[in-house]
């Protein structure tokens, strides 16, 4: 598991901060797993304090990086049994220095939302990007040629690290599953409303849906430019 | 179905061009059903050219309009037995002249690409959106307030407009329902890659749908921003 052991055990020295060999933190997505691996593994003057930066791109690698890249997001940063307080602390400070908000939440419960927000998102769009290929043999590049918004968004999202992405998944599994059982249950229900031609529910549920997009706007998550600022001009 | 006569039924003169009564177009997103209720309808003497412009954001009505909303976008225009050739070249150059790139294809081949670029991808993000909101009652803001950029992304596909989309699905049942079975045959296989930790098959897959992002890039059908254009300055 630990193969990629920069990926998950950052001595924050080499961050720049003041902080000494004693506390480290990491960046990964999934949390109770490393935890219970890593805290085997430590020698117990060692503080680890996970964290994990909710921002990025699909860019991978420093180059992928910009000045603002943590400014006004958050950073999450677990707590466990054996946490050492003062260790926390200067961690939470290290990011808040880079300008992010920083919040404290149970490893589990990170997960589970983060399996929402982001895991479950990113295997979707793997998959649907994955079907598309499938058909674009038979069409060409058409597929391409008319990605429409809809599919888009998804190439994007599909653009990300693959290794990053295995490593995800593989650990945080169970409340991946879960979110995605949830997932394919609630697209059924839908499948049917449109093999039944139930435009009634199909209406309800996407009026329902869209009002969440202006949560997300409201908290300041995303902007509402009409054309997501991607003028072709930019290019 | 013709209950919203507007949305599919657009006299041209109405949108400044030069043509008379006999050439109507429409912008609808699925073409086949289109065809066969309207063809049933009009009287011989007008000839009736089914469009689809692929173009616009999840915003709706005239004010979601801007300057450059067809500008080196494609519309797609659907070949039938009794179409009318010269009602096709004043359609064609009318879309030309608002800066679109104007494709002609057959009705159900056009209906099966939208359904994987567009109406597939729309329905599981409606999908997806939901499943994030029931769980979002028992996290309360959380889901939001941290929606990292796998959901955002979700969110503002899912925000289109609610009735157009209900249309879309009844209008485009067949295809759209194809390629779901395909969507839902292949996340399952995914989802069994995760259960059984099988992270090779996981990386294979992502590498290669991965790869899908940089054609799109090349077709000039989106950019590569590494922040998407979504500075939140620019809010």
């Amino acid at each position: 598991f630990f193969k990629q052991k920069t990926a998950y055990d950052i001595p924050l020295r080499l961050v720049g901060s003041e902080m000494c060999i004693r506390d480290r933190t990491d960046t990964g997505s999934a949390k109770s797993k490393v935890i219970n691996e890593i805290e085997n593994i430590l020698p117990e003057f060692i503080h680890f304090v996970p964290g994990h930066p909710i921002a990025g791109t699909e860019m991978s690698g420093p180059d992928a990086g910009f000045e603002d890249l943590f400014d006004n997001r958050w950073c999450l940063l677990t707590d466990h049994g054996s946490a050492d307080k003062e260790a926390q602390n200067k961690v939470m400070n290290f990011w808040k220095s880079l300008g992010a908000n920083v919040e404290f939440m149970d490893a589990d419960h990170h997960d589970l939302v983060l399996a929402v927000t982001s895991h479950a998102p990113h295997l979707i769009a793997y998959t649907m990007v994955g079907v598309a290929d499938d058909l674009g043999k038979v069409t060409d590049s058409e597929v391409i040629k008319y990605s429409a918004a809809g599919f888009r968004d998804f190439t994007r999202i599909a653009a990300s690290d693959p290794t990053m992405w295995r490593d995800v998944f593989l650990s945080n599994k169970e409340a991946t599953l879960e979110i995605l059982g949830r997932f394919t249950e609630e697209l059924f229900d839908l499948q049917r409303a449109i093999r039944t031609e139930n435009g009634d529910k199909l209406l309800n549920y996407f009026t329902h849906t869209r009002s969440i997009r202006r949560g997300i706007i409201e908290a300041g998550q995303d902007i509402e430019a009409p054309n997501f600022g991607r003028d072709i001009d930019q290019n």
